[in-house]
């Protein structure tokens, strides 16, 4: 059971199985995540809470992956508090034209008192809280040089800070519950093929996939259990490039676009923009998270991964994940590759 | 060649050859790497640049792997700028001893101003710089959640945005030269078994990691070079432990020490000290940098790995490092995989 979780999750909606440390090549043209795969049908049939409603808090809800889930989430039957930085009328529409329990709610994961007032506020209304969604994010691309420290500073506060402070204030609910569950939105550029000017976005992504590593097994003795999200480049939707930061450093990115790498970026937008299904569906995200929350506890994947692009991290994630549950083996604590059932 | 350089190096001194995807177990008891590998002195043969004396800026150099690789760098012959927040007599003292070029200058890699002092300083003094060893350092210990997110954005800018500075500073003295070298210090458990409570000190590491492997792809082809160091657990000689931060939550990581996890942080240490030979020597790490130095241009190694406890971390950056050449070679950027000889 435990080299199942620690195995990468590929979904291949294509066969209608598992292929788990294969990369799946898109060849119907569509992204290949089909949430009624017979891993999720037989957790199902088992589990002990399947179906039960949770209490979930998703953060950077305003767009992108977080958006998509709050809105799936609240449609499979959850309560759940999308929180961003400004609320908009566009949730409480949502979940008036849905009937669905879904909150807009003020947070903003770079100040600590936001954070805890919304998170207090949640716990306070619901006397419980279940689940977090890590999917707050900022992208940067342009040649790493020409961005100041301040930027990169910038990228780690809402990229990795934010979470620690979500998980500063969540967390003392959660192990006094004995249960929960936190989810983080990763990237697969943190340990697949990496092209060039993306440099530090992934660095962020690759500090957030590590901090997430060491609190599942941190974590999973009070009960608490850690599913990473692995999205690849997604190219539609999610506005990856449309709300990038760009260097502040204009001289230096100058250089480079007058240099000899004055090709680069357009090679690589060009060649990302091919490789990729250009109607891959980052909705498919949600909707695996719906599946992976709706999942018993103690039985959920260490990691689902998306590969539009096909960028190998899936299989770097898989050895990787190995080789951790091989150290903790080794050093006599295999106990915490899987959460403890408490109570 | 490119999948050469694109392999993990594992070098074996047990049995005098590379051993380039599988783990090394250490059998004798110290340290399996040699610099009089048949690789190093193959390429010292062919070197157009071999025995050349370098000019070497190394970050944090007071003590650990950067004090250990000033001084092998400049008993080697080169000139070695060792560079620390305070200098001390120290660094004097050994170069008398020795009659080696090597010089303490003060830069501390949280203030840019300091840092462009120095980086000038040094390229007024000699008119050229060839060669930056990023191995400015902290870490900490202890449960993620009882660190503030001030801790993390500290560690994060001593350890990532110290190098972004430092490049910032040299870069364009490297990139007009239209040669130069970028030894970066990582760490196997960025990507190798991951023990629990060392989180917010991976974070920073996976994230150097990240930064390094985008600049090489976009350094390429202004001739500059890119070795990453991949040192595991050294018990001796590097004060691991000794200078390490400790949570400054001290209420949150009481109650790990007094619940579930109470044990975690014993099992840790012992865990990792039995697995680690005891006299694994951080010295090899040092004598492995001044082998790379001095291996000629374009043939540098893009990782060097040392495993003193085994933990897939060589295995794991081979696949990685693999995902991401074949990605490039996929969009039509493989030369970048190389630096551009120039001139």
């Amino acid at each position: 059971m435990a080299s199942r979780i620690f195995r990468p999750r590929v979904l291949d909606g294509r066969r209608g199985r598992y292929r788990p440390t294969d990369l799946v090549r898109q060849r119907r043209g569509h992204l290949s995540v089909r949430c009624d795969e017979p891993w999720f049908r037989e957790q199902s049939k088992n589990g002990s809470d399947i179906g039960m409603r949770k209490i979930i808090v998703v953060t950077g809800a305003s767009n992108g992956f977080g958006r998509l889930a709050s809105n799936a989430l609240a449609r499979a039957g959850h309560t759940v508090y999308a929180s961003m930085r400004e609320t908009t009328g566009q949730v409480k529409a949502f979940a008036r034209q849905h009937s669905a329990d879904l909150h807009a709610i003020e947070l903003d994961v770079a100040s600590q008192e936001s954070v805890n007032a919304a998170i207090a506020e949640i716990i306070s209304r619901n006397n419980q809280l279940d689940v977090v969604v890590h999917s707050a994010n900022h992208t940067a691309y342009g040649p790493a040089e020409a961005f100041t420290p301040e930027q990169l500073a910038q990228l780690y506060d809402t990229n990795v800070l934010g979470a620690q402070r979500v998980n500063r204030a969540a967390l003392p609910q959660l192990r006094k519950q004995g249960q929960g569950l936190l989810v983080w939105i990763s990237s697969s550029g943190t340990r697949g093929g990496t092209p060039p000017y993306l440099g530090p976005y992934f660095a962020t992504k690759a500090a957030m996939d590590a901090l997430a590593v060491s609190y599942a097994g941190e974590l999973a003795r009070w009960g608490i259990e850690t599913t990473i999200i692995v999205p690849g480049s997604f190219t539609k939707g999610t506005n990856y490039y449309a709300h990038s930061g760009r260097p502040a450093d204009a001289v230096r990115a100058e250089e480079y676009a007058d240099g000899p790498t004055a090709d680069i970026s357009e090679i690589t937008l060009r060649g990302l923009a091919a490789l990729g299904p250009t109607n891959a569906d980052p909705q498919s995200v949600a909707d695996a998270i719906v599946e992976v929350i709706d999942t018993p506890f103690g039985s959920r994947p260490f990691r689902v991964h998306f590969e539009p692009s096909d960028d190998g991290a899936a299989i770097v994630n898989g050895v990787a994940d190995r080789a951790r549950a091989e150290l903790l083996q080794l050093i006599g604590l295999e106990d915490i590759l899987k959460p403890t059932i408490i109570g």
